[in-house]
């Protein structure tokens, strides 16, 4: 029953919010508490297709948020390919199977040739948890270095890279961070200032954990720099920093969860839009359309390092299952032209949003590339920009409620992320803006 | 070409030859040094149903090893549960949506009361790590705990735990290690030296840790001690070593990754089985038949203050296709009464392996319940037991070639695995035997 004191509903609304509510209270006994729930009225999807998500009570939503539908939602062929090994034998790489292999080739394919041995895991956390492995069997280091506002997942080791996990048991002093280098865009974005502030950081921090006797055993990075608030380097930007580092002894480890599979239009990988050569590279999210799935890609003397020095098996990665999601995601990338279609589309969606940005004061940066843009909302203040992050999140509560799904990033949480399926159109960006500029009028 | 002086083969044999070397090549090149196979001949699956597989030469295979396809290969109602989630919408656990809370509700209902929250994650690995950082958030400790041949996942943290994998970064001596009880149906049992033994080793262990100032967050066990060569103690047996652990402030963690969801036939799970109340449990391999899925099921009030703590957050867990996945293979054990099936076809199996250890002098020993059971091979020198590493080697691969799949387990590696699809029925059994009596006398 309804508490007295409500609004009236129509009887239709009532009964669905009922049931929502039943969802929620469910959800917190059988998930416990603290489990975050995207948008300020949640809500419950039923179907997908492409960019279009449709609720429980039909309404329809434009996606341009999801990242782990990288070639649209519920793609036929990714799903046809999960069902038929399923359907058929999905053992694991104990046994040999021909589906394992033609993804680790294709995937090799888009790759430099150095990095010529493909690691297969469940998801880009347990990627970035053996990179760890890797880096510090390979160099014989303990230290880590990862950005301010770093995220690369959730085990234990990852999560100690980030600000926002407790690490778990004792912190030893084993990582140290850096600021995320500048935004090519920027006043210094190209310029030596821009490099030389990016190497003093790499200096620092390489100190840091010298002085704790934790010698560098890697630096890992999105090169979008997505949680540091979108920053794309210019290309050439961390070259000095780098080279410190390999001096020393680290590995750079590229995480491309979020920049990877052509997202950013202008390159397949991350770190080929920034001009950084990785020793390891690593992937999740959108590597198996939604079926679990995290590749590591390295050199094979890394890898020989590594087993020499002890047994490694995952059980689900690199079933024939999972092997055939990945390579129908590189084949429907390829045969739909969607890195293209991210980079014309997500260029003129730029152009478009840097356009709105003449409207509306509160847009004073828009940052990214292709079908990874950041939207910045901020109050000018004399010469600073104080972060809108109340602005921001109405910002994504109005769009949520015209019906465009968009997300939040940035360490003042005041950074709108445009990171739609590849598959997003110009028609779709037309929504998206038209929805965009409607929203931001009413802030 | 066949080098000279190989025995001439059919033209058939040796073009499958010729395609299986291929693989094996190009296996090396994709996937890297060191990657296992196995038997002495690889084999390359190409379908599966139940608890048969076919290899590419047409060749059938009894599965009496796999436990990842645990109510059987390809079972039709986990591929379509699947299916129909990734046909639709397949987010996380940000969206609201049914399927995670049917799953963990039904998980849940086979479970003590205090268990009531549901965490799920990609792999048996991913749970073992979020337990440790559960652990670490409740009690504030930092050490480790777990027996002597224990393993429990990949992961930087949990294979830290193990003895096989090396550990990264710096060893800071936060894991201590116990032996595994004996088991249940050794001499002391059932007995109080046997507990005594077990509280000793427990008492050392904690006395470890405090040196190292790591005070224990957490014991890992598998209640059927699998990797320490299937050793199934005897209710009660553990009782005073982790009432001990628990007055030093540590919980308990049953990795139930090969015991659990009915296997040991007498229990749903591996806890009950030996009579232990977990603060944690963890699920992977079997969780969704070949899906990707891990589960971490503990007391509430142990994940609020992990989450008190920081943000945590795992993409494709609770995804509803996992879920389904979830609920599919609790929905089949049940209504195809698999535990019961494991219960009768393992006794009777256990029965007549002991009884074959009469007629083979090399099995010394049958251990284990349900559908685990561990055939120990040895010589008897005197009145001491010498592990028949090489011999079990053998037994292992003649089963192969005879068409039967098994395993091999324990610190001396002389332990077969018998540890088939939970379908396994009493016309497999007698084929395994038969089989199995073979081999035992060509060894």
């Amino acid at each position: 029953m309804l508490p007295a004191g409500l609004p009236s509903l129509s009887p239709l609304r009532a009964i669905q919010e009922l049931s929502m509510n039943d969802l929620i209270a469910r959800r917190e006994r059988a998930l416990g508490p603290g489990m975050r729930l995207f948008y300020e009225q949640p809500f419950e999807p039923v179907d997908a297709r492409g960019v279009w998500i449709t609720d429980v009570d039909g309404k329809r939503y434009l996606d341009a948020y999801n990242n782990v539908p990288h070639v649209g939602h519920a793609h036929p062929r990714v799903v046809a390919a999960v069902q038929a090994r399923m359907a058929s034998v999905n053992t694991n790489t104990r046994y040999l199977d021909p589906h394992v292999l033609d993804y680790a080739e294709a995937l090799k394919a888009t790759m430099p040739a150095e990095l010529d041995t493909v690691m297969l895991t469940c998801s880009g956390t347990e990627a970035n948890d053996l990179a760890w492995r890797l880096a510090c069997a390979h160099t014989g280091g303990s230290g880590a270095i990862a950005t301010s506002y770093a995220y690369h997942g959730n085990s234990t080791m990852v999560s100690a890279l980030d600000v926002v996990s407790t690490p778990s048991g004792k912190n030893e002093g084993w990582v140290a961070t850096v600021d995320a280098p500048i935004d090519r865009s920027a006043e210094d974005g190209d310029s030596e200032a821009g490099s030389a502030t990016f190497d003093k950081g790499m200096a620092a921090a390489i100190e840091t954990l010298t002085a704790n006797k934790r010698p560098p055993a890697a630096f890992y990075f999105d090169p979008l720099f997505a949680s540091d608030g979108v920053r794309l380097p210019a290309k050439g930007a961390m070259e000095a920093g780098l080279e410190r580092l390999r001096k020393q002894g680290g590995l750079v480890v590229s995480d491309e969860v979020q920049p990877g599979f052509g997202r950013l239009g202008e390159a397949m990988w991350g770190f080929e839009a920034v001009g950084v050569m990785p020793d390891i590279v690593t992937m999740g999210k959108a590597t198996g359309n939604g079926y679990p799935l995290g590749v590591v890609v390295t050199r094979r003397e890394i890898v020989q390092s590594f087993r020499n020095k002890g047994r490694y098996f995952n059980t689900f990665g690199g079933s024939p299952a999972a092997s055939a999601a990945g390579a129908a995601v590189l084949d429907v990338l390829s045969s739909e032209g969607l890195q293209a279609n991210a980079r014309a589309v997500g260029a003129d969606l730029k152009a478009a949003l840097i356009q709105l940005g003449q409207r509306h004061r509160l847009i004073t940066d828009v940052r990214g590339t292709g079908f990874f843009l950041g939207v910045e909302l901020a109050h000018r203040r004399g010469g600073e920009k104080v972060p809108a992050t109340a602005e921001a999140r109405r910002a994504i509560n109005l769009l949520w409620e015209l019906g465009v799904l968009v997300g939040l990033t940035g360490p003042g949480l005041n950074v709108l992320k445009v990171r739609p399926p590849m598959v997003f159109g110009k028609d779709d960006a037309a929504i998206l803006l038209d929805r965009f500029d409607q929203a931001m009028g009413r802030v």
